[in-house]
């Protein structure tokens, strides 16, 4: 192996202790971060993920409510609840953990978040500020395979970069984050006549698919960065859309599935959980300043 | 010349056609489409622009009021009359035309439109609305450079196409929409290294600077699709992004500026202007069943 292991550990590590010293901040001002994480129906595939995000608020000095509801709550009912978590001084962010029941569709949901509590980035708002370069509060995971791509040495201005996958919360929103970078982007996708093309002509290599073993390292220019976003399972062990070995002989960097993007990913829901916490004060202050008037 | 030239007129004028009946349909039902055009200071620059506008819009069955307002308009003052306009259920689409005095931020007064009213797609949710493929109300150029694709004989599945510019309200909308509709999408800019390697490997190259002379014969691949959305003065002529003759020799199909894009764009600005009513007519008779339960 040729490549250098890119540690998602790590990099997660220093945006949490980033994160905690705000989270303090802000608990000093009375406003310490609360996120609530909504669950519905069969919870056992999310769980894991839920610990995980528990985990990294406790460490961030972040609040986190999980909350399970039974597989047959109604979307009218999980509406009343979204909206009176909106409507909440005390909630500063509400996650809508998936997979969620068929009969519950997740877009209807995500748009019902208020934008300044769409810590997961997923609101359609929260999507065009992105495309207008004006960052809030992003798609948690596109945001953290960018953070990955910044702490390496590389100029991303000129940068040609080609993501693999194009869907509305990954791949398409780390497009939109590397043009705004500077980065010249080429989106593959299902349709693409030949992803072998784009790929070997790229500086970095994102691939957000799901299917294990999608990229291999005939498919990579040497010394490029591969930046793996896939989780899957295989044969009872978690394993990324890259094929590992062979990508890692030819790339220079490369993220290693589990412990590349996911943490930095949960990482980035802390530093939205903190950042839409104070837009949220600086609302109220705003709204306070003006009755003053 | 060997390519095809893209008649952006009659395009237009079929749209137009379209447009009308629909707005034909709705003034029957009492919701005639109006559009109010807001101009700022000094507007000679717009004038054109905004007759022509005013000219597709009586000739597609919509109503058009053009207001100009002196140069010291305050924008507490604009943002007053917007939110008048957004809460008219007379006025069913707001265009804010460009250039603006220095002192009206453009991008505030765009997300004051209410997103039912923003005809010209530009409010942040309508953008993300296109990441999503949600379209309701795109931004008119980006949509009417990619309509123009569609008129051709050409499958958009899998084509490699190169967007030169990357634009928040051109550039990347051409890409997403793209993307949407399954073509392999590249999007260069001022930052990119070689964009002639880009535009050689596009079976469709759309272009979006604002520089005369951008793109020249060399840089394309025979036979391929020329979109051109710059609109410059040289010499006192309206001129594309794209050195017409050279490139003219090695496309198969271009389009003409003036008479390619700019058609089109102001026909899609009726196209929203309909689709606006009718999202807000079915708004309203939603909101009066539910008084009705």
């Amino acid at each position: 192996m040729s490549a250098t292991l890119i540690d998602g550990k790590a990099i997660a590590a220093k945006m949490r202790e980033e994160v905690a010293a705000r989270a303090a901040h802000l608990a000093d001002e009375g406003w310490q971060p609360r996120l609530v994480s909504l669950s519905v129906g069969d919870t056992s595939a999310a769980r894991l993920y839920v610990r995980n995000q528990q985990k990294s608020a406790e460490s961030a000095g972040v609040a986190f409510e999980a909350r399970d509801y039974p597989y047959d709550t109604s979307l009218e009912q999980l509406s009343g609840i979204i909206q009176g978590l909106n409507a909440d001084p005390r909630v500063n962010g509400i996650i809508i953990q998936r997979p969620l029941p068929d009969h519950i569709p997740v877009k209807t949901l995500q748009k019902l978040v208020h934008p300044l509590k769409d810590v997961e980035g997923m609101h359609p708002a929260s999507i065009g500020n992105i495309v207008y370069n004006d960052l809030a509060l992003g798609p948690c995971t596109a945001v953290a395979a960018v953070e990955i791509l910044k702490t390496l040495p590389l100029d991303i201005e000129g940068l040609n970069v080609t993501v693999i996958g194009h869907s509305e919360i990954v791949g398409k929103p780390i497009a939109f984050l590397l043009m705004g970078l500077g980065a010249t982007v080429t989106v593959c996708h299902h349709m693409t006549r030949s992803v072998a093309m784009h790929s070997r002509a790229a500086d970095a290599v994102f691939v957000a698919v799901g299917k294990p073993g999608l990229v291999t390292g005939d498919m990579l220019k040497p010394g490029c960065v591969v930046i793996d976003i896939g989780i899957n399972r295989v044969e009872g062990k978690t394993v990324g859309d890259v094929e590992f070995d062979s990508c890692a002989e030819v790339a220079g960097w490369i993220t290693p599935v589990p412990g590349g993007v996911g943490p930095v990913t949960v990482a980035t829901l802390m530093a939205n959980a903190v950042q839409a916490t104070e837009m949220q004060m600086n609302h109220y202050r705003d709204a306070y300043a003006r009755t003053d008037m």
